[in-house]
């Protein structure tokens, strides 16, 4: 090791701790913690939050990061701490610009504007949410200049913070071609799939049996309880402390079967990511998944590609039956496999299916490429929002908080996020493209052997951790650059195959 | 606030911050966390225990807290400030006589032998645990001589660290007398106990309505599930985050009723403890239970003074019958209440009678005074064990498992510990015999109104966190230094009355 980089490293593992402490309160805040916990707790978690940021910004840290950019201290380094610096020089970037003062005043207002978002949600209320976004607009876009300086759009600013590489250029190529092809898709399958009766997902589940079901799932898939564990939260999702212990949590309804199944799916694809991190470097800086986008990657190639296909349920359907027996005897395994893809225009996002749901993406990144250019103001986007989901979707929300109040993500500050579940989406089409190419991947599935489409998914991409870009993990995999035809091209036929549009 | 003083929390509320995280992550390695989590988390928590020494003990804290000893100084402290002073004292007694890298590695050693443990107790492998034990020992004696600095005995000090104002000398005294009076006692009790049968408590009863009714208990003696929570492990215990956030766990078996019930009261009774710790000083060194021994005395008060009576049982016995019908139905309350006094000599301490319990205490202190004086090995615990066992239960235990493996303690450096749960009964039967004087308490307990007895405990001990000793404590409340006497007859009486034994 470096001797500078030897210097540096107490810091970064001390700021690792604090976060993965930080993780842990989150964890426990979501899935145990008692009702009054949370005023005392939160002092706690304030502490661990600025000891994290003082042990990497300060001027120690500085000085030897910029000792580390000189070019005979940079031949010392290793791969995976050159790996590490640059994610540190990023952290500096995306933080050093911005004016303690204006940052602080800054997450003042996300912490009460998000709490504002849940009361005018619940009161459908836009006008009571509009004033706090439009602040937090207003600070986005300025956070976001100091660091365009000039040469960026701060749009493109944002988005590249969600994912490298990734900006309104690449993004609008994306989604003109998925609005082309995915909407008069999804009429032709929407119209097709009413004939398919799915009253059968909506009967009474006993929670108990659909733990145990979500549970063999989960493993089936490849999460390995010896490095993680299950618990419920009110919105399923995935933490990891380190790559031995990473932990996901789910929703179980008793009157919908699929949900819970889908989501355990989802957020296993995202723990075995976490999971196959390389030893050598869980607990830095680069020890996480590379980007949002890559990570949905995996959740939705587990989720879609494989949970969704039938050869995936070949082998387990009649396991399926035999735990509900009552409420599955009539039904097929191929109605079970049309039921689980049936497609339709709504109007949650979290709920949509696979082929709607990057309609959904479209709405939200059109709104915040117009907030974020000025041609629209914060007080139009009822108007705006709803005038999409009619053009995209065919249907208008009878409600705000059906509508523009739906996600929590704006009220947090968190625009250019929305893209990367696009972006994730398109990826893991790629990837399932390649695969079937290299691998007897349908193959793999009908003989309930996974072990060689998790190794490989490992090997090409999980042990990098954040060592590589999402595109160069890409690259490297497939021999192509990002190509969104794949995406574009999977939905039109496993859906024409499925539903027979081409009949 | 005193201005020295305000320069000095900024300290202690980091430090505060450091030991609530590195409980959270006691809590969950005991309670959930994955098989293979333990060797990277334990990373974590060495740092947070090196982060929480490095805020305490430093020059800026120590030189404030030089000027914080001035008389000028002393007079503008709050009283709970002068506790927090007093506290901070103690601490760098205990902590700045240990070079920080050997605290830090002894942290790291005590997060894996703990799981070691675990594992060695599954297996009946006491050698797999030995070494870890011997290096824990190794540091114990080393810590504990850093201290004596040749003044004391090493064991003495451990034993202070417990409960301030006992050592060999006072424990020795107590012990003899539990000897004394004890062992002739437990004999002519258990020839006596025969006679009841108590195999209604070994038949089948479920889990999850155990689970139920432990929960029903743990509410009925007072735990606030708005400000905690219950889990399962390995081994019951409580762990208070602050006290608006205080958790325990049970353990629960299928084949023994008494068992997981009784557990939930005694862990209650240290959870509402650390519940009524007054708001003004939780989340500060003093906001948590005076001592180990006055901790004991309240789960033990809970336990046996009210969850042993008949008349606690009076209102809810019923309930219980109905919970367990099919086991219940001819099992009268003299006979249920006959039958969780019935005393006998057994192997497990956490499974002890009221009356054995003392003598499992006495191995144990026995055995660590011999460690701590060189008399004996690590590798002859377990020989010591069974004889001594044999000495004073007249048994020997089938496996080490269920002798000297039995107790997590030592896997976390516990030494000194055990002597506090004789020393806690002995309190709880002076207070005990106090409040009866003074309330009507068993017509409290009849009425099923915990809500007095509550109060007064919260009022004259809970509510003081450390703000004083044990002794004061108990001076104050019942006008009277600690007397054993109080224990040894609380006991004669009891079993006496009880099983007839003068008749």
């Amino acid at each position: 090791m470096s001797k500078t980089f030897e210097k540096l490293k107490p810091y970064l593992d001390k700021a690792m701790a604090f976060q993965t402490a930080r993780s842990l309160f989150e964890w426990d805040e979501q899935t145990l913690a008692p009702l009054e916990a949370a005023e005392y707790t939160s002092k706690i978690v304030g502490t661990l939050s600025d000891e994290y940021f003082k042990s990497l910004i300060n001027d120690k840290v500085r000085k030897l990061l910029k000792k580390l950019q000189e070019e005979k201290e940079l031949d010392e380094l290793t791969d995976h701490e050159k790996a590490i610096i640059k994610e540190l020089n990023k952290i500096y970037e995306q933080l050093e610009s911005i004016p303690p003062k204006e940052y602080r005043a800054y997450n003042e207002l996300t912490s009460i504007s998000s709490r504002k978002w849940v009361k005018a949600k619940k009161d459908n209320c836009f006008d009571d949410f509009a004033p706090y976004l439009q602040k937090i607009v207003d600070y986005k876009k300025k956070f976001a200049n100091y660091r365009a300086k000039g040469t960026k759009n701060p749009y493109d600013v944002l988005l590249g913070d969600f994912e490298e590489g990734f900006g309104i250029k690449e993004l609008d190529i994306l989604f003109e071609k998925v609005k082309q092809e995915i909407i008069p898709l999804l009429k032709k399958v929407s119209e097709k799939a009413t004939t398919i009766d799915k009253s059968y997902n909506y009967l009474d589940y006993d929670l108990d049996k659909q733990k145990e079901f979500c549970r063999y799932l989960s493993g089936y898939v490849g999460f390995d309880f010896n490095r993680g564990v299950i618990a419920e939260s009110a919105h399923p999702f995935t933490l990891s402390l380190h790559n031995h212990d990473v932990r996901i949590t789910n929703h179980i309804y008793s009157n919908n079967l699929e949900s819970a199944m889908f989501s355990i799916i989802h957020e296993s694809g995202h723990a075995i990511y976490e999971m196959s991190v390389d030893d050598a470097i869980t607990q830095t800086l680069v020890g996480g998944g590379t980007s949002m986008g890559m990570h949905e990657s995996q959740s939705r190639f587990f989720e879609n590609m494989i949970g969704r296909s039938e050869f995936f349920w070949e082998p387990i359907y009649e396991k399926l039956v035999a735990t509900y027996p009552k409420q599955l005897k009539d039904i097929s395994l191929i109605h079970f496999i049309k039921g689980i893809n049936k497609a339709a225009p709504s109007l949650i996002r979290t709920e949509a299916d696979e082929l709607s749901y990057p309609l959904h993406i479209i709405i939200r990144y059109e709104i915040e490429k117009m907030i974020f250019s000025g041609e629209i103001t914060v007080a139009e986007l009822p108007k705006i929002w709803n005038q999409k989901t009619m053009e995209y979707l065919g249907i208008t929300p009878p409600t705000d908080s059906a509508g523009v109040l739906q996600d929590t993500h704006w009220s947090w500050g968190e625009f250019g996020y929305f893209p990367s579940y696009a972006i994730g989406t398109a990826i893991s089409a790629q990837i399932y493209s390649h695969m079937k190419e290299i691998m007897p991947f349908d193959q793999y599935l009908k003989e309930g052997n996974l072990t060689p489409i998790r190794e490989y998914l490992k090997d090409s991409i999980h042990k990098y951790g954040s060592t590589k870009t999402s595109k160069e993990i890409l690259y490297n995999m497939t021999g192509e650059e990002f190509n969104a035809d794949y995406y574009v091209n999977y939905l039109k036929d496993k859906y024409e195959k499925l539903f027979h549009l081409n009949k």
